[in-house]
């Protein structure tokens, strides 16, 4: 496909569609070189400046890397940790068989919740202790932090959660005598939005690239919340797995 | 908070990093406008060109949004199309319940799939026409694009089934004696990635922006691969509804 040197639409951006549609079509496979910019020069008769135009914007959109002494390459897809099988009740405390491998950063009590997290609680009408546990751990893999969890767990339902969970007591004894406190349904909400700047530190990624957010809203036996959960995903780290069948 | 002059950190990133912190404890709300250059410029003891350059580089990364003659906004959130409920059936040809409101691009035969695909079908051994059914459609929500849906069907099991789309005979009598070959259960993955030169233009946003890429391989009371459909949704203008309830 010739450039039109009379179009309105400058060389360079004609330049870039064509790579583009290259790379796209598998013409370029991922991982592989293209053509250096000579090449590219003498194939379609342009200019080294506008080669270099089309290619470092392409560099900078993240399709192409530039390996200096080894050439252009098509960027390959990161490798991402599937996670397996993923529903609203993967990432919960209270639903998880164990509290082994979870990587806590913090867990504290709290008298004051995020906005949209009260509001998930608003209408519990369990007696007993007020505040909440707020636990916050990473789950990791091959030493890159994929995902961001927070929880939170009423006191009134579980008062002794933070010293079980500093004890590291098993989720047997944790949840004994607690039938009805325990999560029986889930609603979950799943969006993608840019990192914010806490997060881009905590995943190693450029700020405003996306995140995946996981809200659970966790339903007891008893009609009552007993457990928030808000996930935070590295977009590019991972991929999820639904599995479903019809009843 | 003032700002560092003796930092090696310039100071149009200082203040864009006391700029970002406004925004994101919430001090600059979602959709206000934030103090113009001049007022930023007295309130830090800065010049001008410090301020704009991070402005530019803020509106350049998505927070905020210059309108011409009124000034400087925090960016506010995209309304998003709740898809609820989602499950791995949610985009089904065969599991859904009705053809009707389904905006069909286009549908055709093919004998030649993509190679991901191709692999899903590859333990398939129905007898019968070879070849596939390939649909594709659009789904819309306020007259924006949100979903851009292929499903690939054996010919195998529903000879007929281009020509009862574009009759739009009923999916009571489509399914009617094709037990064995209906859905029963789903695999199903999610990946997020940068949408591809075509999917930017479908959805009227920048390349590169997220799309959401949702999977999902069909298998049929038979135990072979019924449907394999790839669905791309814009994922600033949507969001993902997933109950699920303990057996």
């Amino acid at each position: 496909m010739p450039l039109d040197k009379h179009s309105s639409v400058p060389l360079y951006a004609q330049l870039k569609e064509v790579l583009l549609a290259r790379i796209e079509s598998g013409e370029y496979q991922p991982g592989e070189r293209i053509p250096t910019e000579m090449q590219l020069c003498e194939e379609m008769q342009l200019s080294r400046p506008t080669v270099r135009q089309a290619v470092s914007e392409l560099v900078n959109e993240g399709l192409l890397e530039i390996y200096k002494g080894r050439g252009t390459f098509v960027r390959e897809e990161t490798k991402r940790c599937q996670i397996a099988p993923f529903s609203g009740f993967t990432f919960g405390i209270l639903s998880a068989n164990t509290l082994e491998g979870m990587n806590f950063v913090d867990y504290r009590e709290v008298d004051k919740l995020p906005g949209k997290i009260a509001a998930a609680f608003v209408r519990n009408r369990v007696g007993g202790s007020p505040g909440y546990s707020e636990l916050i751990w990473r789950g990791e893999h091959n030493r890159q932090v994929v995902a961001y969890c927070k929880s939170w767990i009423p006191k009134a339902m579980f008062p002794d959660l933070l010293k079980d969970v500093r004890l590291r007591r098993p989720m047997i004894d944790i949840t004994a005598n607690k039938y009805a406190f325990l999560p029986q349904k889930v609603e979950t909400e799943l969006m993608v939005r840019p990192a914010m700047q806490n997060e881009a530190r905590i995943f190693d990624i450029p700020r405003g690239e996306s995140v995946i957010v996981v809200t659970s809203v966790f339903l007891s036996r008893s009609g009552d919340v007993c457990e928030v959960v808000n996930v935070v995903l590295s977009a590019k780290h991972c991929s999820l797995r639904l599995d479903s069948s019809v009843r």
